[in-house]
């Protein structure tokens, strides 16, 4: 399939439709940035690639990287670290406090605010210098050796923080948080904020299209069945109370994050990466859910 | 692959481990059922099949004749049909209200019980003769010309219903059911009486597994398109408040009934059917979701 | 005190106000009301009593009619009939399905719909001809020998009543209903039915304040403490959810029903009645809370 | 009524009965205190008193300074602060966050801990040393010049107060806290720590039976209106998600607190301490719930 040619007509279509969403405004540093950035790449495990508009410019991944965390915490602790956190879509906002006090603390999915926050506070027991040692992680398991936390964001994001500050407290109130919950926020926040281009961030995902190992080191960093449970949770749970829409328009595996991106992934065969700011109500990126729906629909191949 | 050797291996595994559910006791016909029934069937889109165990004998398929339904409506009305009724996952049960009051009477999803009424419903408009017609489409969708309604089935079902009949009466009050109460009582009833067994069930879903398609009479039942959304609908929704778990331990869209039954769905290559009566916790069936797991493990192939 | 004197300022003041609110529309016949009656009238328990207004029209009593039956089915089976419904405010709208998803089927009170119904119920189980019964046990309560159901009132809120039936069922599943939904309902409606003028309303709750006695007959129709508890009822929860709102700023227990009439019990001093059909946002009567607000204020004389 | 035998006769019932309950746990100082004390004072508002038991201990009085602050911030700001906290009972324990999210912010009464927060918040926001200030304001409401602080039932409070700090935070998020969440929890937790004896509470809360005048220095705290509306807020709202039952078993306005305290009153004639620490399942003093109730059925006397 020549994907580059149908990314680019799809790009053309799309660049300048109105987009009816407004770009998250609760972090005041992601209500800088320009709204009209938008770029796509696409990474094949063939080792080819293909992009249009500004798939080289870094943003801000935010949510996205919930899936990398969840990926070290799932390779370090295995099976067991479900007791803490559920695989169970939420109907509810990503936000919700809602949901935990019905199920007494325990996160519905690591993709929740309240789940990244009890995976980062699993992998805060693990390691010694856990900022340190996560970025370590993650440069190895993308492949992207320059990767680096933006402080500047992190403050940001603390600023306006009353809300993840409140649930982190609460998990804490039912035990399910082990640590002071001001060091889990602040791996949490720092998480966050790692910059990424589309370009960067599709080849960062190529492990989870690969079965679990990564395409030039051969680092495996999950096992086979472990790698497709991860995209089965990206499945029913990485759009928060979209992910039922996802399935049905683009039926890929994905995650979203309020910088405006979202990953798919097309397992054995590619991983797909969108960037543009302005949000739906929902929290998902407005032209990024439509570019990938009309680019599986383009291209009449997604996994159902 | 020897699909064959496989599922032989399996249930000769499973046939005898301590089974920890129940058979479901609130509809008073389907608490008689043999509890030792244990059937798995696969049918393979290259016109070859692998079966074990109680493959043959007929079961009640309830709520797997919710995806019947809403392929006939979703083939007769398009993408309209979604003002009426979501494709998220709920996050709670089956049979619960909470969801409907906060959404103002529009169902999550049209495998939740509301949803399945408002299909009814639909379904009911459109057709003369509801419980006739409906019953034709389905043999011709399933290229099974002898299926029938189960009246004693339907009967006891009624008896039970209360919960139901608040159900359909909430909608109604709502808005969002235009028939009576009653009809559209009637018509879920029937649909849910369907008895097959794990051999016509799997064929019967052949289509879903096939772009849309019948197998042998090459009857369109669905677009390409919409085929691929019906079974991301099973991926995300197919098993009440443990569709994240089977997605994430099964890896195939599927749909699963009180009666004890599961259909499961490898777009491309096979269905497959299993039958145990008794349920877990979710109102699954205990055995048959742990024979699909182990199924997709032994294979290592599953959609993700 | 001159209550007349009081009474007559306060009517003044306001039946010329631009009164905000809407009838209640869902009961075609309630609908029809002309919707600038207003009346008032205060019952002593010296025997005197003073109105304004159209007090002595008749107008639809519905919900207040609950208090009726609540006592009926507590001089009957005393203390043990809280073991089917609770005495706590509800927090929800007074046709609410969620609450009774959390507590099983047990109504939170009396006086939400549901709780009503499991009264209906109760008193069905007692009687041989539960809506003749019924109808001489209010007679001889209120002293009123004329009172009659109103069949076409009856026949209008069944033929909108969707939510009413789905409460009866759903409670029904739960086992907390022992009879037919249907008769439930039928008993139900026909007591919402009944009409009564301010009038006759605050003659017929004078045993309220009279420490369970009526005041002409001497008749005991509740013990001096069932009739304080009675009392409290409905300071808590006598106007579903502004209950609060009514206690704070009128300071008596009262009821109110959606043809816009309430009653509130200064106990051991009088009862008063105020009508006016347009209905606030939580559906209590807008002017007839507002006179109640400044009666009291005016009086400076409440239970507080 | 001779109030003292009375008391006395109740106290020796109950003082030797098998008290189902548990003292509160989750602060580690009130854990420490001897379950075994059991105290009652009555003030009357003829200059009277009656006592038994451990009415001279002090206990600490939690929950109860709430009134206390309501009382001043509604002096202070009259009838504008119920912008930004309701005086409906919520339906749901204490310390609930469910309520929050469904309401924007706005507690749903000042007697939650949330509802506490923001009358601490709208303090805070008025006095130039709140802490001071407040000591201050109370000791003249109660005309009792020794009251202080307790530092280490504060710390103990804060070492577990994770759903406190998570409620203030969410509030925050929200826009209802206007100063910094550490500030208003420090605030918070002062005033709760607060230790009186059944004698001292009785006396403190005089007022609220006298117009909303002290007895003695004839200072005026409130206004009659106000006071009755104080009166009738503890009514509805006093013992959390048990409010309904009190309401109906004792008739009383009142308050409770996790130290095992409760405050009565009745207006225009007295108020009554009990203390006992062992708790029921709602959080409220399990013998003083008894007590209280035999008390209001023996005299024969509440305000219904």
């Amino acid at each position: 399939m020549n994907y580059q040619a149908i990314i680019s007509k799809i790009y053309n279509k799309l660049v300048s439709i109105e987009d009816k969403g407004n770009p998250a405004a609760y972090i005041p540093e992601l209500a800088k940035v320009d709204i009209d950035n938008f770029g796509i790449y696409l990474s094949n495990i063939n080792g080819s690639g293909a992009g249009e508009g500004d798939f080289d410019k870094p943003f801000s991944i935010q949510s996205i990287s919930k899936v990398f965390s969840l990926c070290i915490a799932y390779g370090l602790l295995g099976e067991k670290m479900w007791s803490r956190v559920g695989v169970e879509p939420s109907g509810t906002a990503f936000n919700s406090l809602l949901q935990l006090e019905n199920d007494n603390g325990i996160p519905r999915n690591p993709f929740l605010n309240s789940g990244a926050m009890v995976v980062c506070d699993i992998l805060i027991s693990h390691y010694e210098n856990p900022k340190k040692d996560m970025l370590n992680a993650i440069r190895e398991m993308t492949e992207n050796y320059n990767l680096e936390y933006s402080p500047h964001i992190v403050e940001s994001e603390k600023s306006a923080g009353f809300r993840n500050i409140a649930l982190c407290n609460y998990i804490k109130s039912y035990g399910n948080i082990h640590n002071e919950p001001e060091v889990v926020l602040d791996l949490y926040f720092n998480l966050c904020s790692i910059t990424l281009s589309c370009k960067a961030l599709s080849k960062a995902f190529l492990f989870l299209a690969n079965n679990g190992t990564t395409l030039s080191s051969k680092h495996q960093i999950l096992s086979n069945s472990q790698c497709k449970r991860i995209n089965a949770i990206m499945q029913t749970c990485g759009f928060y109370d979209e992910s039922g829409e996802f399935t049905f328009k683009v039926g890929l595996p994905g995650k979203s994050g309020v910088g405006g991106g979202i990953i798919a992934v097309h397992p054995n065969n590619y991983t797909i990466a969108v960037w543009s700011p302005k949000l739906n109500l929902k929290g998902n990126s407005f032209k990024g859910m439509k570019f990938l729906e009309e680019f599986t629909t383009e291209t009449k191949f997604s996994i159902f």
